[in-house]
């Protein structure tokens, strides 16, 4: 496997640039671990994330997936801030608890102009799945 | 077709009581047409919804997407506040402007247990859509 | 709407120089309407779909999805045999009887080098839809 | 990990007895692995597999991959032949060689009435996945 094309650090800078208001120190979200194309993403346990029935509502899971391929794309490529996504598939398996979430993105292909990755979340301290998806990126600046 | 399971003032009155944080007089999201199993949402267009490149962020396009779908399950199968998405798969076709997302939310099955549709979204005053999902539904409270 | 690309009897033509030995007369897939990037295609009932508990196979109606956005695909862009799929999306919603299927697909979105579209497959004679599918396709020589 | 439901012997005379004009010896499909929830099948490569282009054609692969899953639910859940799949979503990363195809099933979720899986499928002798699905499996006669 390659060496990442940014590390974790360089990442998180680059996402506080593009994200000022989203991603900054004390936001709730970190970089675990970053390898080339397969990261993990940890996401505080907030109670504003809760939905009824208690559980983390969906969208805050999808953005979770979304961001998860986010870096795993910078990862691979480099800084692409304009990287976007064409495709997202998500599956909720079982109810998150009232944890932390993890998010592991793994990309299955790196093209010039598409990659494409899977990304599996868990709660924090259980061995099940809590989300799984799939996902497309485009890179736009990829003729340049 | 029947007449829908409540009206649009009964689902935002009761969108409100589930996530009185999101739905309220003035969050900029409507309710612009109920009818059984179609429905349309619009969300007001808002600075704080772009990403690098300057267009919406898909993230806010999931939200939208599963938030029209919740009021297209409402329209169809009454009061099920934990209905809750088993899959979502959003594809992006277009750039959207700076303006208005509207949401066309249309069931395609309404099971007992399960409710699937899609939802196909468009950037105001442009004809093609700037993205399309299909989603699927469980109703947990089937059985009661 | 522009006229489409290719006519059904030039598509057909077309489909049978590619695959002679799946679409050929007699074979029990028609081209029952083409029109710019929205077409119907049947598939005649045979008994050799079925499958365990007397309905058609699931690979019956995802081949069957497939072929019909490959029709689309022609009606938009014309002669483009090495056009590929990137994607394909089905959920199975009801249980076909013993009757022909009829796929109506529908472009989304044709751009130069990615075709987006849905295909909805109805069971004859019955109004709701057994399957739903959603599919990009790749058109490799778009840039010759 | 539990042991499989079944093995890839009963499991085999299981398919053969279900799908007798598909699974029979020297059909081209055997099951090479059989442990509880991922299981690997192999598609022996045929000529009549290719497309335009000289490689597999998507619904070969997809029929693969709805396949595998089948396997895999059993290896789960035992004799249910009347699981049916509900969801199929497939992405296609790289044009498959002249060679035989490897699936690779994996369950993420077994539960009582629906079992989630991911299937990637390799092209023999070459590390990179050629296609890679997610499924959905409902088991029908789970009340029983």
């Amino acid at each position: 496997m390659p060496a990442p094309a940014l590390t974790a650090d360089e990442i998180a800078d680059l996402l506080h640039e593009i994200f000022p208001q989203v991603v900054y120190p004390g936001c709730g979200i970190s970089l675990e671990r970053v390898d080339y194309g397969d990261v993990r993403v940890r996401r505080q346990f907030q109670e504003t994330l809760l939905r009824p029935g208690g559980t983390v509502s969906g969208p805050a899971m999808m953005q979770l997936a979304d961001f998860a391929m986010y870096v795993a794309v910078f990862s691979a490529v480099g800084r692409q801030p304009e990287a976007v996504t064409t495709n997202l598939n998500i599956n909720f398996l079982r109810k998150p608890g009232h944890a932390d979430l993890i998010a592991d993105a793994r990309l299955l292909k790196v093209g010039r102009r598409l990659v494409y990755g899977e990304v599996t979340i868990y709660s924090e301290g259980e061995g099940a799945p809590v989300a799984h998806a799939t996902s497309t990126y485009s890179i736009p600046n990829a003729d340049n």
